[in-house]
């Protein structure tokens, strides 16, 4: 064995690569087996992260594990899909075994969290990263795609946001997180590098929500993909919009706004369901909140209580160059 | 739109991701919908090539999008599996439209032969890395794995080896191929950049051959993968092993021997099978041939004509660094 075939061997000895429901076959072959429950279908969705550009450099090892996997299977709960398996392509500079073995831990807290296995990968080396692709199963009439928005419809958002942008200057370590009262700092961590995929949710949601997608681009941006493919124009009640506590405490209203409008990241939901299925959804899921509607038009409007429509800027994707 | 969500509306819009059966939702939502018929498992597979390493850096665009495709819907070959999906993960160093249009165009001349659609993908900036992660369908039941060659057994491959590493030279530049004779530059350089991935041959091997995988490590290597996950020894008849043409004709007997056992990079299929099995096998697939037999023991064994050992210094991976 190369240095790569024991990595390769290091990743399939690790936790997030064991058993695992409808898993016929994990690493090890050619192929890996997945069973796709009757009457569903595969849903599959990849992403790809590179260090100076989707995260910074010096990213810790343990934290990039559980984000590089949240943020693909964010996908699979937009979609309502259960989740399988995953297989992982990681290029590495050197083999540090300490990192990998932090890298393998958050990817696993975050598998096991998740109900997902790792089913195979692809070890190279060159400059860091990450290539994660998902497979989950669900019922291929009931998946909410994008493009399914009526007018009449609500739009929701799974929870509150704006906290994994506000986090951006402590990720870069522009600003001293010890310098912040209380746990300010730890909660807008946490929801940058540990976003938990809306699987509960979204699974919920099938048959009920009319579209759906997991918030990454920013609020606007990802209402602007709804909007379009379902020819339909999505009106947000700035008011109604949910601020992260800790990046209100930290920014103030008006930026904490911002983050949340346009900061991305935050991989909470964003849907169009009909107005009766909200209460009964409330109930089960009391972090929901209706923010606007769906009405004829196109594109993405941010209206006042007076229903007067307010123009913002878009906030550009922050790389991290 | 940025430059590279463009790429991605261009990748969208090539002939590689248009139809497909077995399709419910292509790109461009959060998850593909793949249908895997009643009864079958769905089979994964993933590889990336990254630029200085798995090829030259100079290496054609058009080549280079068909190779990657085939070295990953090989590994579905090598299970039985009929392919439906694949995603492509590209990392790209820059924009380059000319260079797009070659990928993309022997991506889909690939895809076409292969029957394969690209369900999703990802565009990212970066050092030219190719990460490929193919979707296919197969029984469970009678998957071909690794681990089931039984005492008895012969030894087959899909056709004539050592094209591919022989054409090595030929792809570094090291050797110019107008110096050559008659069409075996050609013949080379097909081998190493077009392989063809042995689907119809390893459909017709479900539930007859015992094991298999496809030749990409070396015979010898692959060989090695099955009678270690077997626990039982390969016993490879030297004067069987068909020699590729144009690697004989190229290097002679002993260096063409050299580039079939160790070198790689053929994609043919090496699979055990009944010794009853073969005959009728050779009617459908004439290039098939038997090279040796399972017997108990461990590991791969060259013998002559004798029935004696031979050793075989093992080339090592030839990297483009």
């Amino acid at each position: 064995m190369n240095e790569f075939e024991l990595i390769q061997y290091f990743f399939t000895r690790s936790a997030c690569a064991q058993g695992g429901e409808n898993i016929s076959l994990g690493i090890g072959d050619d192929c890996a087996l997945l069973q796709i429950p009757a009457g569903q279908s595969c849903a599959v969705s990849t992403d790809t992260l590179v260090s100076g550009i989707h995260f910074p450099d010096n990213a810790p090892a343990f934290l990039l594990g559980q984000r590089a996997l949240a943020v693909a299977v964010s996908d699979l709960a937009a979609m309502g899909a259960t989740p399988i398996g995953f297989t992982l392509a990681i290029t590495l500079p050197q083999i540090d075994v300490d990192w990998l073995q932090a890298f393998s831990a958050g990817l696993s807290a975050m598998a096991l969290s998740c109900g997902i296995t790792l089913v195979g990968g692809d070890t190279t080396r060159g400059p860091l990263t990450i290539g994660v692709t998902v497979m989950g199963a669900v019922s291929a009439r009931q998946a909410m795609l994008r493009s399914g928005a009526q007018v009449g419809d609500l739009l929701c958002v799974s929870g509150p946001l704006g906290a994994a942008a506000a986090a951006v200057p402590l990720v870069l370590g522009q600003v001293d997180e010890h310098s912040m009262a209380d746990d300010t700092a730890e909660q807008l961590l946490a929801a940058y590098w540990s976003p938990q995929p809306q699987l509960k949710l979204g699974q919920y949601l099938l048959g009920q929500a009319s579209a759906a997608l997991d918030i990454s681009d920013g609020l606007l941006a990802d209402c602007g993909h709804i909007a379009k493919a379902s020819h339909v124009c999505l009106q947000i009640q700035q008011t109604q919009v949910p601020l992260a506590s800790a990046a209100l405490k930290l920014l103030g209203a008006e930026a904490a706004l911002h983050c949340a409008l346009s900061g991305g990241d935050d991989y909470h939901l964003a849907f169009t369901i009909a107005a009766h299925a909200v209460e009964p959804l409330q109930q089960h899921f009391p972090e929901v909140q209706v923010i606007g509607q769906v009405v004829s038009g196109a594109g993405v409007q941010v209206v006042n209580d007076q229903g007067q429509a307010i123009a913002f800027e878009r906030l550009g994707y922050q790389h991290f160059e």
